[in-house]
């Protein structure tokens, strides 16, 4: 696709971290000519973004753990000119010059100089957002998104002063620090906005991840937001949330998002995406051929939509800053492929992944989606240890084609939300999962996958057997039959289904006189494998009938 | 695809296992009126085939776990006419009816019966091999196939009486023996014919469970067979092997592979495959239309060769016995997807999977095929407990068709295997692999993934960075650069390379002088990453040169 090149280019990157440094090694590997400069405005390069929680909470006890690869090191094995603390405040298209302003410099130097380019590549990130409230810039209010940022709020913890802290946000980097802190001891208050946590996930399958913080004792604040910071000495001591709550507190972090760090190159006049992250074609090349954008402030296609999105994680930075370095230096270099917002994250001893659409934000684009949802084990429930998990799979009504996966549970969520994301890569169809061939054996997995057990699912679906939709219709309208055992039934009854009908499966086809063939039928067990089997009788008995996805565990929100 | 159908075909399944236990209660939930007999000539149905090792190791202690569906179970819920212990012994085709042999009928009953059918599913499995030696049948010389060998293994065990067990056999079953005798504090030595543990891996990929083997204390005798066993009194005492050791015993194991249980289709005519299995269409249909074959005794679609064979494995059985199930009383079914042979196996604390084909098997199968080798952590390096893992992925030159991988190591080694064979379910190239968007977080994986650094170094090679063969080249007429540092080569030097020039990477480009520009170069680090930055740098500067794929760590054969 791309082979190396001598050209003596002259390659400015402006952000040093995940896709610009990518962008400068691969630079460098494949042109050794090339005259490589990498600002960055802060201090660190090449920094162990994710890893910033965990320092923290001291899982990850070495701080240097954390710096991938330093600036010297950097400089020494890829011979790239770093210049740390140095921010390029502007860019001169005409000229293929950018303006660099040098931070910290002692008086008598200029602050201010002009770097020429060939090509450029912008990697400056995102920023966190930052409400404007009164009492934001209190020494004890944070956000976290580099080692200085990190450092500050581990200082506050360490001190021993932090006896409570609250959380504000309730995504990844939010949930990520309610664990690290409550292993540090901190009682911890969680607000977040939206009524789930989470909110990229749809909203049942986000429900262990509130059973874990419950059982960690952090206190859970869903559909409020915060409304004002109360401090003392510009030091917060406590926050009101729009329920009217107080939370007395001695640190606040602020999770609420990332803003891209766009206004450079929109001063530039490079096109800006509707999402608000630059615009770039397949090789990352913005609106101007010789100048590109990687990583979050990018907008790569997001695959589900099939059109440019903002996806702010850190494998597509990696990926494509690695593309675009090699396009840079030599001119070609293989296509981004479309990114489908794969992620996951670790809660306690729950973890939950995604990857693609979810039903809530299908219908958000307007994309008509359907889903069935599975619950088994990780590997053969004979063998010891088996774990538990949830994997609801998104797919097109009509094709099966998959649009995404949602995967909550213990060990090996992260193993089926990554396969199914490889077949979405590959334009893969519910049918196609359950004829993929996944490695077995007791301690791994089972001869029958969660993967293939939603692909049966699903197919199933798609040949009549429809899954009754599970979040937003109501089961009062029909008639349900719970075809558990008794004692079942009565340690954990189906919800919203008072006047169910008991008759456990195996006793149904002798029993069929007691239900109304006339009456639209849903079936339900525990978890939808019995109820799949009652509703191929129920069917084939000449009832409409549809089969309770998921069963009682996840229509009463009930997981393991 | 398919509809269910209410058409009343009476449908027979020889064996009640894996394949004709899915066949069969497919069949039911897509057809409630169809008459279903099913034969198992053993005394259990449905049981857990994988799980027989781990019961004996007491790693799966109770014994009913292993019970996936018993003959009540399966009679009460799927309606299902199950008679064990009665065996089909020959296939009438003419007339659509079965001769029924039963065993251990009381005197006076007639031994045999026939059964009429409209469709028939073979699932007859497969046996294990035993070589025609005197004093193979000796009491305490055992296989293990069903729970009736499970439970006479494991009394031998529990009587105390076995100190120490003789394994012949170094594939799934005799590995999983060799690790649960061990758990039972047995003293184990191993017996393999050829000259590696797993012959279906590479051969330097089998290293890291050769050092498991030996790390535990196993006896491991490679490249010699079992010549005799000598008995007292019908039990075992010792064996002799080729290369004329003699090895006290008080338990012999044999698993040195099975044999098709292919007899009775091709008694009855027929097409037998070319490798022994009963051939099949993709609808798992024999010559016979109304005659079905699945699992081990049949021959699906291999699909790294697009040709049928044997692989027996239970994923696949149960997958086809679904299908062929469906099909039988409906009359259609998706169509079976290939196989790809991907299976995976624990040894102590390492575990290895596969999928597709190796370096070796596609020279047999005068494939032309080339690889890559990385060694990675199973999630980020910073985050505690890393586990380093061996990938190695090969494909086709000049397309980069990925035809297979082995992965070797701790953790997640199954995730990466699992992501590649999906990828080779769709025709996937090394290309497609660096473009996944995998899960990441770093208690899971990494930005860059194994599965990505794998589909890098594959591409940099189809680029023009040629990973040198890692098998079986020679390194006595290429210049060798080793480029780490001085100490990490004292410690571990470049074996076959005694005339290596050692000039660290970050040395490099300061001392090319030192080099011959004229001669073929092959360079090699720890693991393959700075060998990778030092090829491209002598490239640049116009040299032929290689990278050692997976550096000193798999050249040596020297697993972490």
């Amino acid at each position: 696709m791309s082979a190396d090149s001598n050209a003596p280019v002259r390659l400015v990157i402006v952000g040093g971290v995940a896709g610009g440094a990518s962008a400068a090694t691969r630079a460098r590997r494949m042109n050794e000519q090339a005259e490589i400069i990498l600002f960055e405005k802060d201090h660190d390069v090449s920094f162990a973004n994710c890893g910033l929680p965990y320092h923290i909470g001291q899982e990850i006890e070495d701080r240097d753990a954390l710096v991938v690869a330093s600036a010297d090191f950097l400089r020494r094995r890829f011979r790239l000119d770093v210049r740390t603390r140095e921010e390029v405040v502007s860019i001169d298209r005409a000229n293929q010059t950018v303006t660099v302003r040098r931070h910290g410099v002692t008086s008598g130097q200029d602050e201010t100089y002009s770097q020429a380019y060939d090509k450029l590549i912008l990697a400056p990130g995102a920023s966190p957002i930052v409400p404007d409230l009164p009492g934001v810039d209190a020494d004890n209010v944070l956000t976290l998104r580099n080692l200085v940022d990190m450092d500050r709020i581990k200082a506050h913890v360490d001190s021993g002063a932090v006896r409570r802290a609250v959380v504000v946000g309730a995504g990844y980097i939010g949930l990520e620090m309610v664990e690290q802190l409550r292993l540090r001891g901190v009682a911890v208050e969680l607000v977040e906005l939206r009524d789930q946590v989470l909110p990229l996930l749809d909203h049942e399958m986000a429900q262990p991840i509130e059973d874990a913080l419950h059982r960690n004792n952090v206190g859970v604040h869903l559909g409020v937001g915060l409304q004002s910071i109360s401090c003392e000495g510009g030091t917060a001591t406590s926050v009101c949330l729009s329920d009217g709550k107080k939370l007395s507190t001695e640190l606040v972090i602020l999770g609420i998002g990332v803003r891209p760090n766009a206004g450079l190159a929109s001063e530039a006049g490079l096109e800006i995406g509707g999402t608000g992250g630059i615009a770039v074609d397949e090789f990352s090349r913005t609106s101007d051929p010789d100048i590109y954008a990687v990583g979050d402030v990018s907008e790569p296609v997001f695959g589900p939509l099939g059109k440019p999105m903002r996806v702010p994680l850190a494998g597509p930075a990696n990926r494509s800053g690695r593309l675009a370095g090699e396009h840079a230096v030599t001119g070609e270099s293989a296509a981004a492929t479309p990114v489908w917002g794969t992620s996951v994250v670790r809660v306690f001893d729950v973890s939950v992944g995604m990857t693609g659409l979810t039903r809530a934000s299908a219908e958000r684009c307007g994309k008509e989606a359907t889903s069935v949802t599975i619950v088994a084990k990780h590997h053969a429930g004979y063998f010891p240890g088996a774990e538990t998990m949830t994997l609801k799979l998104v797919y097109e009504p009509g094709t099966g084609k998959v649009m995404g996966a949602q995967c909550v549970g213990g060990e090996g969520i992260d193993k089926r939300i990554d396969v199914i994301a490889t077949a979405m890569h590959f334009g893969g169809t519910a049918r196609d999962l359950t004829g993929l061939d996944l490695a077995y054996a007791p301690p791994f997995g089972s001869a029958k996958d969660p993967v293939h057990m939603a692909g049966f699912a699903a197919c199933n679906a798609l040949d009549g057997i429809e899954s009754f939709r599970d979040s937003d219709a109501s089961l009062s309208d029909v008639q349900v039959v719970d075809v558990r055992g008794a004692t079942e039934i009565e340690k954990a009854p189906l919800q919203e289904a008072a006047g169910a009908i008991h008759i456990p499966v195996d006793e149904l086809r002798d029993r069929l006189d007691e239900l109304d063939r006339h009456q639209p039928t849903v079936v339900s067990c525990a978890v939808g494998v019995r109820g799949h089997i009652a509703a191929r009788i129920l069917r084939q008995n000449g009832f409409d009938v549809q089969n309770l996805s998921g069963g009682a565990t996840v229509r009463n929100r009930c997981f393991e």
